[in-house]
């Protein structure tokens, strides 16, 4: 046998998640004086502040003692647990039916199937940017082009309209829309859903709308699904129990089929295809999914109390201190700061200031860099509890004052 | 807007599941004065007569109640399943260790990541015939090329070593095989094993060992796994929890990273990049793992004992029934008939007699059609509980006699 090593396929190495090749190439040195505190993973569970509702466990246990959801669900999910997605998620203008749902491995899964069917090999797809790094992931799997538009940071995140319009061109497959918006804790308002919607109807392109933060906006936010918005764009929306119901691990995530003047009646066939290749999600969870569903308004309620209020926390202990600029969200878990740079002596970019950060403060950051963030930005997960976010801020405010640079300290007095 | 239909991808309208395609053309009509009984579905829970060892069932109560298992785990999977796996799996001429094995979404999942890392598209994949469906339908979606070798039905369906090497070109990336077999209910002796690695290794090709039937081998055949047999063939085996802890429908499967010479170095990386898709196998049964994998050897040796004794029953019910012709199974949980179509009148094939089978008596088999089959066969699943069996059997052999040629007749009295 000859001792030439065998040759990954193109697919293989085409697939990467650049929050990964970041994250792995960070030089993370967390000061041994101080205990580490990461605000980095998107991951609610992790803190043990947030916690699933009791009747969800208690579903899940009921299924295990009955032994009757041990088996092979069917492909694209059972009729019990679709059927009561369909009741939860229908709405007048864009009604659902168990026919309209595919449930799948994790709301990843799902954004696969849904990016698998709209786009061939060649085509391209229109990316948020700032986004979740995933789409990227999945897109460049496939050996679809990414493009990116413009999020307005300092214009609540909004689409740059007509830079998403100039994306577009004759070998445009989709546009991936993501609200709430993760990383950047943005809700967007119906009036900017529409106009979004209004582009992609004159240029006759599907949309793929991730809603997997669906619902969880801060008051006076107000979520709207894509779908409820518009008659005339065909729309595969996706969601999942990951967040909301605070079970990232569990790995159920859906997609809609919304299709609009029989346009999507090709992709539903393509799409009960793709199904078939893994058998999606474990069934002692699909078959507690009627329960999940209806854990009470007062648990959903609580969760984002404690949202709500870490984002305030966060806005009161992040004012003032130097070179910082928060963007506060609307909703989500999530909280981008701009980094003003000139502020700073010696910090060259995201990246470097993560990395010293965690050097001086062991307080770890993602860098904006990991969502293709195009200035220096730092994303905050707000789901810590609040001590911990307190004590971060305590020391991301010394570390901020310590390589504040002369000049700034100077324009500071000045005020 | 355009009323054009949006057309699905090639890669979702090249994705089926023949089984599927056969079974949903099927004209299954029951005989409404009979009681359904289906021999179908290779699920072993259907029936309630295997059921998961209460241990399982106490091991993932644990996982909900600590509150420790619902986030995200890491695409691979978390290091303690992967330890005990490797502790459980590892063998002295295959040593594992945790960095060795990937968790995926089911075993379904774990044969998609090792074609996907093994096999580019418009190479060849050189498939078992007879052969578990799921094959055809990972590589078909993948423009992967599909070579079926024959498997020798009155040789313990043997694979036809010739055959086999007569379809390996210079276009083929991997070949597949799947021991214990699905449908065959085969298990390969040592010595058939090797020879298979032999033609693997004069023509340097990787294979993928399929072994979610692993152990389940009935006396005096025993399971030897392809990795131990070779030192220079590097070989991706693929398992799971599925059918020997009886929990098909939880999806948690693995694959094991055999390298031999340093040959799978880029091989890792790759899997590894293909886990990052959709993040794999449920949370709270990865935490399980490792109590799963600890199971009583008595709760395995009585799903064993069931099975040998549904084996052994439907050797001495099936005896003497004109026109079939069993080929006994040596392990898994399938038995295939040969059908003997010259003894029957009106039978035109293995789908005829499956869909009259229906008709007039109310049983359900698989044809082998399913599975690539090459002559008339049918599949029966063992799993069902005895009475079951017992009346499927009767039923047949009422439909085989009602259905048995003049000739035949006359050739059974002449004996």
């Amino acid at each position: 046998m000859t001792s030439q090593p065998i040759k990954p396929s193109i697919v293989s190495m085409r697939t990467s998640n650049p929050i990964r090749a970041i994250v792995d190439s960070l030089k993370v040195t967390p000061n041994p004086a101080k205990s580490m505190l990461s605000l980095a993973l998107g991951d609610p569970t992790t803190f043990g502040n947030y916690k699933l509702h009791q009747s969800c466990v208690d579903a899940v246990k009921n299924k295990l003692d009955a032994y009757s959801a041990n088996g092979y669900p069917p492909s694209i999910g059972t009729v019990a647990a679709r059927t009561s997605i369909a009741a939860k998620y229908t709405h007048p203008n864009a009604p659902l039916t168990a026919d309209d749902i595919i449930l799948a491995s994790g709301c990843s899964d799902a954004l696969n199937l849904c990016i698998g069917v709209l786009c061939d090999e060649g085509k391209n797809i229109l990316l948020p940017m700032p986004g979740f790094p995933l789409y990227e992931t999945l897109a460049s799997s496939k050996g679809v082009s990414t493009r990116f538009y413009h999020l307005q940071p300092h214009n609540n995140w909004q689409v740059d309209l007509a830079h998403l319009e100039s994306q577009i061109d004759e070998n445009t497959a989709c546009i991936v829309v993501n609200n709430p918006s993760n990383p950047c804790g943005s809700v967007y308002t119906k009036e900017h859903l529409i106009a979004i919607l209004d582009i992609a109807e004159r240029h006759h392109l599907p949309i793929i709308a991730d809603e997997i933060y669906a619902d969880m906006a801060f008051k006076p936010h107000e979520f709207f699904s894509m779908a409820s918005l518009t008659t005339n764009v065909p729309i595969l929306s996706t969601g999942g129990i990951a967040k909301k119901y605070l079970v990232p691990g569990w790995r159920v995530g859906w997609l809609f089929i919304h299709d609009r003047h029989n346009k999507f009646s090709e992709i539903r066939k393509g799409l009960v295809n793709l199904s078939q290749l893994i058998l999606g999600a474990n069934s002692l969870i699909q078959a507690a999914i009627p329960e999940i569903l209806a854990a009470p308004q007062s648990f959903y309620d609580d969760t984002m109390k404690q949202l709500e209020e870490s984002s305030h926390l966060s806005q009161e202990l992040l004012k003032g201190i130097p070179g910082l600029c928060p963007v506060f969200p609307q909703g989500a878990m999530y909280l981008m700061i701009e980094l003003k740079l000139e502020e700073f002596d010696g910090i060259k970019d995201d990246v470097d200031f993560v990395e010293k950060l965690v050097e001086e403060e062991s307080v770890l950051l993602l860098p904006g860099k990991c969502f293709r963030c195009p200035g220096p930005f730092v994303r905050i997960v707000l789901t810590p509890p609040k001590d911990q976010l307190e004590t971060a801020y305590q020391r991301i405010r010394a570390f901020c004052e310590r390589h504040q640079s002369a000049a700034s300290i100077e324009k500071q007095k000045a005020k």
